[in-house]
């Protein structure tokens, strides 16, 4: 039976690798890499820095990654692409590989598809998952916030979802990945404090942080811009409402 | 100005530990590590693991952690054991420390309080957030589990708050930790499927998955008799409306 590792890399910063995720990179008979589209090489660059840096020898296959078709209705679209990116892993996998890697971005449980690749080889490979750093670890890091109040409950969504549903009913923290349209905008900012981050853990790591009214002139601003200059952007963002805050983090008395 | 490094250190596998969290160790005039009670003995070993294998020589100050006020009402309690903790750091710094370092539990976002306790000081110290593999992404790696449904959202609750306000709205995944007394038995089961770990990333971690239904009484047998054996448990879980499994993971067609 073959043996899948499914790396958690962190996000952008090489030294979001995990001892465990060194071990197994050490471990894997082949590792396998994506090759994306011009804009995303810079993050494919990632996958391969790693690599380099911790077991420069290593057996790397490259493999195309197959594109979504952006035409067609949003799940079986996604339904698609998976069939078509398990598709590529078989034909990049060297025959009698007995331990395949793969480098995820993030943590491989949140919002990747890979282990539902996975799930689509046959015969079924066991599963070695190995955590990684998310980008929402990443941005609360670099605001150094809590994601939750005190005993509070948090809601991580997609812009998309955002867009389509509103404020989740009855949430005081939600975190949102995957907007690439701004969804904050259509929020009522009334009460609603934002942390963004984008390019997180990369040198050209940008934060702002405030009430969302404010904000929410602001950070399309910067995004747009920073999109300009680098040809591509990744960003995620957290909200709280302001009574909230006060249960998070700050106190009005600090000891003398 | 001091600064103050919290580093995440993952959740009992000390193979959790990233590179920038060895780098943080390595970084530190001074590391505190607070002793807790006879119960918490092993995890406050696991800190001393850590850093001796990372750096034995490492200038360890070790400080009484004190003990929330279980007759107080919750946050009351929480708000003066806090005012404590930064007490006792205070009294645990050396003159003169410029960089002090902190071992966090998993992730320093999620449901802990150093950052809160550091707002407690005075000066402000300049805070440095090293994030850490949280107890929720052991669980999921641990099943090989995405944690989230295709473009779904994910509520993350404690068990005070499950008992107490049932079922989030609309939630399809929910991810339950800090439950002393297994909330999920308190919910009507029908349509919801388990995914519960304890001691994750522990020699002695225990996963159990399934339908609720079965597993409102299964769990609870486990629970009991390991905490019987070891004298202390720490567990977490992720349940999801039977409907999304279907969109989180399996698909009936396998590729051939
Ligand atoms: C397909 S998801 C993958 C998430 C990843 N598995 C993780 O654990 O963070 C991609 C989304 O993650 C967020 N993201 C990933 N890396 C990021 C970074 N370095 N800075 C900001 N956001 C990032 C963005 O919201 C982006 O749309
Ligand atoms: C005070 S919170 C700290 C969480 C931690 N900061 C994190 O990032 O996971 C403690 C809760 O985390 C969960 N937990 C932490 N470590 C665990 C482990 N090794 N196995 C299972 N649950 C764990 C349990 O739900 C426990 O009640």
């Amino acid at each position: 039976m073959m043996e899948l590792l499914l790396i958690g890399i962190g996000t952008g910063n090489p030294d979001h690798l995990t001892r465990a995720g060194e071990a197994a990179i050490h471990e894997a008979d082949v590792l396998l890499i994506p090759l994306k589209g011009e804009e995303k090489r810079e993050l494919a660059d990632l996958r391969r820095l790693i690599v380099d840096r911790i077991r420069p020898d290593a057996p790397v296959r490259a493999f195309d990654l197959p594109v979504r078709d952006a035409e067609r209705p949003y799940l079986d679209a996604v339904e698609a692409w998976h069939d078509a990116i398990a598709e590529a892993w078989r034909g990049a996998i060297p025959a009698g590989a007995e331990r395949v890697a793969l480098l995820v971005w993030g943590d491989p449980s949140l919002y990747d598809s890979t282990l539902r690749i996975a799930a689509r080889l046959d015969p079924a490979p066991r599963l070695r998952v190995i955590p990684g750093i998310t980008a929402l670890q990443a941005l609360t890091a670099a605001h150094a916030i809590p994601l939750n109040t005190v005993g509070g409950e948090v809601t991580i969504t997609t812009g998309r979802r955002l867009r389509e549903t509103g404020w989740p009913k009855g949430a005081e923290t939600v975190a949102v990945m995957l907007d690439g349209a701004t969804a904050f905008t259509t929020l009522d900012p009334e009460g609603l404090e934002i942390w963004w981050g984008a390019y997180l853990g990369m040198p050209q790591e940008i934060l702002a942080h405030g009430p969302l009214a404010e904000m929410a002139r602001e950070i399309p601003r910067l995004r747009s811009e920073a999109r300009k200059d680098h040809g591509w952007i990744m960003d995620i963002y957290l909200l709280r409402r302001r009574a909230a805050v006060a249960l998070s983090l700050h106190r009005a008395t600090r000891l003398p």
